[in-house]
């Protein structure tokens, strides 16, 4: 089995990876060489990004391809990513997901960070699109992946690494693009929408004219002369 | 009657609309595959974003066209986005309009979330132009439309979808796009401004040698070289 | 007397104006088709940006020609920007300037609605260099400059149009857009330093790992896996 | 001894340092003319930004070789940046330095403006990387160093400069860069981490109807039609 809608060949694969990383980079989802990319493309082939590349300089050639072990495959000049072994432990707890993201966009990440879940529904679309998204904690020193982390390996699209990170999974390197920045929107929505008060808006202008008809005149011929309309 | 003062041809539309597209994505008023955008191009014909691409990667052809009850003409690969029928709904309450975008831009789409309408007059010449930004709701279980919304529809440049987006309008794309990136700024100058303490600016830093004349003199002298000036 | 350090020919100001737009419009200066920018050829003759147009989408013959009352010159396609005589006005009052953009910059433009002139000393050198970024008000409806427009006029590098924008002037048309480039930043600061608490960091962290030894020592070891050192 | 990994030669230097520029401009972490980027070449061999250009124009020939006193080598056209000579201190102060980066990216600046140095473990990783930012003084006026900057120059990775600004070290250019982009992700994380709630994401939204069953099942129909999951 290659890749579950359309088989990819495994130059397609690096270049989707490569194109990923550059869009991560693009919205300021990975600082310096943070973050990594892969996908199973069968159960004993996976691709992921390199150690020490920015994402932004990512080319198809330095895609790593490694075994269920997490070793490289061929004698290339990079090596995989080190958080390659979580990689595919996550494709081994859930079996459906291609493709995975890991990446640190600002507000998932200050979630992520201060240990809070986004519990409330803000935005209803995506709350019933990637529900509560919850968090789960990995020990860097001992391995131990928390039972919250293979929860969420399990069952989420997105979810939050305790005090450090943001994970996305999908079907398609596309799809995981899309949950990361999905989760990154629901996180942001809801940082912006906690610091609007209830009720009304609080910004009081120096400057109110509106109710100023000779005012409201001049505004509306500038705009009619302006746009023409 | 095809284009208010132009017309377009199909395929002009067809490139337009992803143009629009591009812009949004680019400014990050839509993430993943969130957004659509249409163009009434005559009382029985409409183009629209397709379902389940991400506008970054609009392309001509991928632009679906659709009959009044929002049933696709021709049997190209893509399908309407599934909001088409709120569209057309739309064009119907308000002939005038040609054009139209839906989007989650983060400042008005979060002021959409609180359900906060945007009464103020924050921004003179916004306000003139915009007017108040109201809020109507949509039940999307029953497809009902609800009263204000329908006010909106008939009577506005822009306004919030209550809990969810943003939706403007245009006498072309182009005006379509150039209206929500007005609301856009008009709210994101409404949520800095009601975070800025009246008055005063607030910031005390920790340095301030304005008042040491040897400083001034050095900045001076360092300005002059650097800048010649 | 043609450019006040390098004589340009007509068409590097229209190219030069168009670069200016291009920049404002990539750094989120001008939404939707607001701003505008303008040059002084010589004590008759004035390069400005047209009306209808958004800035990202100029090119050099969309530049308009006006005369030192605001008349257009020639009978090009294009009109000028209905502020052309307010730029006229401040090149009278200042005859060393050469080059104004109007523009709004999210953060100052904030500070302009608010009413809120930047005293403080923020940041030394844009301090020393911008001094006390003041407001000015215009009334719209009447025409009248305010006393305190003149003097930002006569004296300032930037400054805030009370409630709905901000100005700069500069020798160049370069120099006019760092004006406004600084300004914003300053404002940024400003804003940015108002809401960071003083004399501490207040984030906390849900897992401070950083005086656990094992934690430390296999971040490390990734660190010198992933980055080489 | 040419650069301690890879023998740069003079072209590949003032190349590489142009692509830095270029990267600062487009992350927003240098407005108007501002920072400055080096390069030891030699002991007796530095390039170094030139005055009076803004990051995003620079081209390989404008960049200036200067020696260890800090006097440019040959009679090009651009002057060295007038902080050239702080940097050289530094890079005599830490010998496996190679490069550094001065600029002013917009929330570790507003720390270094507060004089709030990121004591606490936001980000372990960064922690552990970047350790404690520190930040030192420096008298523009005088030219004194404080034993905090000296101190700073001998140990860290990033650094604050008291009052106004960011630098950073590496051992190649592009580890410098990565450096201020993880200072300011740190700062960016501790800026929006201090400003979530402890243990409750705080947005009420207006309208959760995630409990509303036709509403859950319209939207989960809705993106199965959109996405095709």
């Amino acid at each position: 089995m290659k890749g579950n809608k359309i088989m990819l060949s495994e130059y397609e694969v690096r270049q989707a990876i490569c194109e990923i990383g550059k869009r991560l980079y693009a919205k300021g989802y990975v600082a310096a060489k943070h973050g990594n990319i892969s996908y199973k493309y069968s159960e004993n082939e996976y691709f992921c990004t390199p150690r020490g590349v920015s994402k932004v300089f990512l080319t198809p050639d330095k895609i790593v391809k490694v075994d269920a072990n997490g070793k490289k495959i061929g004698n290339g000049k990079y090596d995989p990513t080190s958080e390659v072994t979580l990689h595919i432990r996550m494709y081994k707890e859930n079996p459906a997901i291609r493709a995975l993201v890991h990446a640190q966009p600002p507000f998932s990440t200050a979630y992520a960070i201060k240990g809070v879940a986004i519990n409330d529904c803000v935005l209803p679309e995506n709350y019933v699109y990637l529900g509560v998204v919850p968090k789960g904690a990995y020990n860097k020193a001992t391995g131990e992946i928390s039972a919250e982390l293979v929860d969420c390996m399990k069952n989420k699209k997105g979810f939050l690494f305790e005090g450090t990170s943001v994970f996305s999974t999908g079907d398609t390197l596309e799809n995981a693009f899309d949950n990361v920045d999905s989760l990154e929107f629901y996180s942001k929505m809801n940082f912006i929408g906690s610091h609007i008060p209830n009720g009304a808006s609080a910004c009081e202008a120096v400057s109110d004219n509106s109710g100023n008809e000779a005012f409201v005149k001049a505004v509306t011929e500038q705009i009619i002369r302006e746009l023409g309309k």
